[in-house]
């Protein structure tokens, strides 16, 4: 059976909805990070990064949400990827940019350790937070065709990006203040998968 | 015709790599960082991001080289991109890596202006750069099966560490302090397709 480890709130969240939307069977596995199980021993041989998500398959161990999303696809939820290489590329040109831009953004209120060492510096990371996730959210509401991100049939860029949406309050921004990307918001949040995981997770 | 843009030295160049791979037909429109071309209004109009590289295709312009590198292999050079699911999702999570981590780590060089505003918070980052890239690059070599990243086939994800290990010098890492990183390195050098990029675009 696939394992999928994750905490509440991160961005492993993408992953549990994928699995939800084809109903897939599954163990989930939470971690808390107030206590950071992400860096105990046993945690640490499945996914050396000290990161989730992390996948179990009956091939090997998964990590990288990203991957993570096209595996859930390729294997085992066909209907959440374009069938043909020009509509996967649109939706791909979305997931690489929330995994390098937006969701990079969105670390430098927390985790400014990783790129700098001073105090002042984490600080001045922290307070371009709002600045930043601004810009993100602009570039995706222009790319947003309506209700979700391309049409009304979700994709795994959809799961990849609600958990950042819900993230932008506490990053300083107002969501409303992005007319397609609030009705976005609504629409995914209101899917039978997304409400399955906050049940079974505790996510806001 | 497939035209690319691109800037010599850039992640840009996994995309030329890519598509020399397969000899493919394609223009290669060469920009000016020096310039600003990335800025200019002509390219911005095909790049709102005021990035490199862009990819215009036969059904619109596409960014992220690692969307542009999947479509590529999906509609050019099926070659460079495994067939079954596990070995896409192996390959697509060093991709991910590489992205959203090891490309972020080496952007705190000199585009530390993306996250943070003072002078002394961007001599911060730019001095921790050496030892977030030599932690990325023990992560690399312990991924590497070789001689390539997975065997003797070269994939899109080789493409896509190319320009990456050209940096390390200048990030002041020492790519000979990573056994199977440096014999990586020497094997894909030497294929036809990089050294045609390097006649066609100037790049070291």
């Amino acid at each position: 059976m696939i394992r999928l480890h994750f905490a509440p709130n991160t961005i492993a969240m993408a992953a549990m909805v994928a699995l939800e939307e084809g109903d897939v069977h599954y163990a989930a596995l939470q971690l808390d990070f107030a206590k950071s199980d992400q860096q105990s021993t046993g945690y640490l041989a499945i996914n050396p990064k000290g990161r989730v998500p992390s996948l179990e398959t009956p091939q090997g161990t998964l990590t990288e949400v990203g991957a993570i999303l096209e595996y859930i696809a390729d294997t085992l939820v066909p209907a959440l990827k374009p069938m043909d290489a020009w509509h996967a590329a649109k939706m791909r040109e979305m997931m690489f940019y929330l995994g390098s831009t937006m969701h990079v953004n969105h670390a430098h209120k927390f985790r400014g350790h990783r790129w700098a060492n001073t105090q002042s510096a984490m600080e001045d990371m922290t307070s371009k937070v709002p600045e930043t996730m601004a810009a993100s959210c602009a570039y995706v509401e222009d790319q947003i065709e309506g209700p979700l991100l391309f049409g009304s049939q979700p994709t795994i860029a959809d799961c990849y990006l609600l958990p950042i949406a819900t993230w932008l309050a506490g990053d300083g921004v107002d969501i409303t203040d992005y007319p397609k990307l609030t009705t976005w918001f609504e629409t995914i949040s209101a899917r039978p998968s997304v409400q399955a995981v906050k049940t079974k997770s505790g996510w806001i």
